[in-house]
């Protein structure tokens, strides 16, 4: 199932927030060269333009729906399609953006001081993860898929997630490197429609792995049992709504 | 032992993050009155000010040594001592900001309402509260006043904190009175010299109800006690600093 900007775009506000947040907390003030690593629809990419008008911007994503809505959405910058996994540019960029992209990517011990060492002086990697493999909305997708007549083509969808470690770990990892490291973990809270919109929230990410082996009438069945689980573990709010807490860890590491 | 402004100000750029953070999510473009509740010494009400040039800003602290340190850093600004407990001005405030306070103050279930019903239509009620009384700084803070010869001195000790509700909690509790409600909780990682450190921070806040009540000697082999657990519960890392993990709850709730 390949990525659609139209489906991840259905949360635009709520989805830019972080990036937003993440690029608030990057120190360094002159950014001549940046390039923003899975950008997506260009969501991320417009903040990181806002921010600073004067950077020569590039960016990538794997994604061919996503680089050619990004194109349309900032026709100034320059958009590849490419893999994070494979990229080798070695810089020096001022500013390195990946911002909810490395949770699909493996081996963050080799990844991270890769990007690091392609920095300028001064040169800041801004990350952000969603952290929420053990959330309520994640372990139940996981239950669904292992409870379900799709067990056996659901095997390894868990596995195209990278599980996130604790800041400390990355705080170790990239410190050697950067004099300036600072992490933190943020929970939002999204206060949506109901169960259904939980759903169609992770339908534009991570339940795209579980969806993607099955056909049409089991991906309906495994929608509806995973909603029916939802509305239990997400119950409706007197006000109308429910909260779905969301962590991120985030990480603005300057070199 | 009364506020000291030089201690609280010893981790300045730590204790006024949270708060840059807390203003920027702040919807409210045009702010014409303002207050700062619980002000300190003034740190907190310089971020406002700087975001609000345009605002009638005042602030309360219920420190003397709070209040000296705030006018002397903003003399523009009308800085009065009383207590946020028995504030009831009737506004009506476009901005009410009170940030590291409330978890000093009972009843949130009767005090956000109140504070509510004083903004103006559009105006934002913007709350941050440390949120770590389950974090091993706060543990062991209590078991080394548990388990020591002062025990029966320190037993209110923990009373004058407020615990701290669930962020779906206070999300029900405000959502009646406003359009628009955004709950954040943010777990920053400080990296500290190392335990001493840690102490210092606490010294300027959670530590003071555990401290005033002892002598002078008692408070040394206290703070000792509590060092040496530390050391323990937040390891030195091996590029030499400690992290120290604090998390914060954020509401910012517009009229």
């Amino acid at each position: 199932m390949p990525w659609s900007a139209s489906q991840y775009l259905k949360f635009e506000d709520e989805r830019t927030r972080p990036v937003r947040d993440l690029l608030a907390a990057v120190p360094t003030r002159e950014v001549k060269r940046a390039i923003d690593l899975g950008c997506g629809p260009g969501n991320s990419t417009e903040v990181l333009v806002a921010r600073y008008p004067d950077a020569r911007v590039s960016a990538i994503d794997s994604s061919d729906d996503m680089i050619r809505a990004a194109r349309e959405r900032l026709p100034e910058v320059f958009f590849e399609r490419a893999d994070v996994e494979d990229w080798r540019d070695p810089g020096p960029f001022d500013l390195i953006l990946a911002n909810a992209v490395l949770h699909w990517i493996p081996d963050h011990a080799g990844l991270l001081p890769r990007l690091g060492g392609a920095l300028s002086d001064g040169g800041t990697l801004a990350v952000q993860m969603p952290d929420n493999l053990a959330e309520p909305s994640h372990v139940l997708m996981r239950q669904v898929a292992a409870d379900g007549p799709w067990a056996g083509k659901l095997a390894d969808a868990n596995a195209e997630r990278t599980q996130v470690a604790p800041a400390s770990w990355y705080y170790q990892l990239v410190r050697p490197l950067c004099q300036r490291v600072d992490i933190w973990r943020t929970t939002y809270h999204h206060p949506l429609a109901g169960s259904e919109a939980i759903v169609e929230w992770f339908r534009g990410s991570g339940l795209r792995p579980f969806l993607a082996p099955l056909e049409p009438a089991e991906q309906a069945e495994f929608v509806g049992r995973y909603r029916s689980a939802l509305a239990v573990a997400y119950p409706a709010l007197p006000v109308g709504t429910v909260l779905l807490p969301f962590p991120r860890l985030f990480i603005v590491a300057t070199r």
